[in-house]
């Protein structure tokens, strides 16, 4: 306590602006991203305004729907609208003031440079927290250090937004469920919004996004696919929203360690940004917060102690969750079809239900417990192989 | 042909130049490097002042020596001066004009800054050609280009380098080989020089670097793993050497794609940097030319098409080397002593014994042969497979 903040933001004052092009708009909120709300008193504000997903929804070619529980029957995950979460969140946190700017540079001395006018400005600080995403300027900085170690990944999708709207004034799917059109290289999910639209989101090879010149091969595309869509988005909407943005790219970035001296950490995207195909990147983003505040009390906000202990105690959890996101896309890519998902989600029940303390499932410790990431991976390691054998035995 | 080059260089003209401190003074040139070198007519030039290494030469903790050759009677690799390999390559390619410069920011357009000085000079160029190393200006543009993957990862060890002189006017051990000092995670090795001298190199993970600060502790550490080359350096050179330069570190990099648009290429450590434990760092970066001078004749100096192609065939091979190096240096830190040493190479040779045209040792296919790393990486792991078989059944 008794920090005196000051917060930074590249971008227009989200409650001011129109929206954002090009990012996503609904995000998944589950168990890691709660506690660290409930940690600010924030929990039910956010919580209030998403909208529960109890299931998977898998769509297959055919039309036909399965839902896909995601734990047991009082587990869900939220579908929260991203600009609302920004805004409460800056509101709930008014006493910091907040500048729009672009950081062009970052020296342990903060050097930036105002957006509307371009005069720079020298910030002179204390302590530095770099939240500044998967493109992170503050990062720049850490590049030129010695020893630290970096990579950024792209992966050969992109992914493209389009809306459903609501049909006769409701949700044109169930509302309470995660979507899935899974067709191996190319995949659609759909969260639910409070306006009772859902934003879809398409994954696909970008040599496939290419290829798709004209209006007619969208909707090609489309009834290929995911037919069961097209009314519901609509032919006429599809072909127009398409060629509204170009797919965006998609990065991995894992880097090593997360602080410089005892001035400066990574946090977030910034930190490690992952793949969007497990879910958790503003849980992990929002837990990185919530283990920082714990090391603080533990070792009395002393930031020569703490900022090391942060990277030494989260750099290996962020690195399991990244890996994991991308495990998710290079399996999903491979062979991740409608049958699939059920057999290896029943595969997985049935191990959990023969021997329920031992086989928990991974999703379930990264989604809905606090179990270090990289524990839930290495346990996840130890039951493949003994349900396995398990599997052979029986 | 016809091309107007320009060769910037960002250190002093190496011909005018005191001692580079803090780069390694010898460098192993084998079969790639070779071939490159004779395209531009400088083979013989540069091996003449050579030193051939037949064999590895394996000191173990009780001073035994036991030779390891590299390959058949007529196969060695060759330690080369670096200055003088750099003197030779500046004279041989004197119709090219050399700045000494620093670039500080790469555009397309270049713009670089004079050091003396330090005005800003902006420089207009159809075409760069980045070999500017394992911290490359020119691939730090390359991070601002969408979809850029990089990674640069530094591994615990450091090294540090240390002379042992003559011993009555010859060699103070047998020249003609690479010295190993194999002790698990301490491991030292020595490369000939033409003045008679060894260029005798420490590898220690920086936590035991950091713990010496006394000469007497160098000694100890000597006296303990390397206790045959304490009165080969000499006690009082290595009291007072050790703490001249602080350990340096070394960095693996990799990315992809090497090229932008028609108008740019990173080469060498620029697009590659590797830990110096499969000794093709250079012959690496020699082929790279050889790879881009092949393409430049298939395709009519077309950059539009060279480029693309470049990046297509030289990334998987360039990877596969660079985790060949890493490989050795996992393997090495984990149980290389000199018997583990010995067994090993006697498995290899037992193998190909049995198996001449099929079981090609790895370090066969990588030194002596221009057989594409990412094939020979290959052909290992399929030998593995084959010979732990064969080993299992005979």
């Amino acid at each position: 306590g008794g920090f005196q903040v000051q917060l930074y933001e590249s971008r227009e004052d989200i409650r001011k602006a129109k929206i954002v092009r090009g990012r996503s708009i609904n995000l998944a909120l589950s168990h890691r991203g709660r506690e660290a709300l409930k940690h600010i008193g924030m929990e039910e504000k956010i919580v209030s305004k998403g909208i529960p997903m109890k299931a998977r929804m898998i769509h297959s070619l055919s039309g036909k729907r399965s839902p896909i529980p995601y734990g047991k029957k009082d587990q869900y995950i939220l579908s929260v609208d991203r600009a609302n979460l920004n805004k409460e969140l800056l509101t709930g946190r008014e006493k910091y003031s907040t500048t729009a700017i672009t950081c062009i540079s970052f020296q342990v001395i903060l050097c930036f440079s105002y957006t509307p006018g371009g005069e720079e400005v020298q910030v002179n600080a204390d302590f530095v927290v770099g939240c500044d995403g998967a493109f992170s300027v503050v990062r720049r900085q850490f590049l030129r250090q010695s020893r630290f170690n970096y990579s950024q990944t792209y992966i050969p999708h992109g992914y493209m937004e389009l809306t459903m709207p609501p049909l006769d004034g409701q949700f044109a799917l169930a509302p309470n469920f995660l979507h899935i059109w899974p067709r191996n290289t190319f995949m659609m999910i759909a969260l639910p919004n409070l306006d009772k639209t859902f934003t879809c989101t398409l994954f696909m090879p970008f040599d496939e996004f290419d290829k798709i010149t004209t209006g007619e091969q969208v909707l090609d595309l489309f009834q290929t696919y995911f037919p069961d869509a097209v009314p519901l988005i609509g032919a006429d909407a599809l072909k127009r929203d398409y060629f509204r943005l170009p797919a965006q790219a998609m990065v991995s970035v894992k880097c090593s360690p997360y602080h410089i001296g005892d001035s400066c950490v990574l946090m977030g995207d910034a930190a490690h940004a992952m793949v969007p195909f497990y879910g958790q990147g503003m849980n992990a983003g929002f837990e990185d917060c919530l283990v920082f505040d714990e090391l603080m009390d533990q070792l009395n906000d002393d930031f020569g102690a703490v900022l090391p202990e942060f990277s030494r105690v989260r750099v290996p959890d962020a690195q399991a969750i990244v890996d994991l996101a991308m495990y998710n896309y290079i399996e999903m890519r491979a062979h991740v079809n409608s049958r699939w998902f059920r057999f290896r989600k029943h595969l997985d029940n049935f191990l959990h239900f023969l021997m329920p303390t031992t086989m928990i499932p991974l999703y379930t410790m990264v989604t809905f417990t606090r179990t270090r990431y990289h524990e839930a991976l290495k346990r996840w390691h130890w039951q493949n192989k003994v349900g396995i054998r398990c599997f052979k035995f029986t």
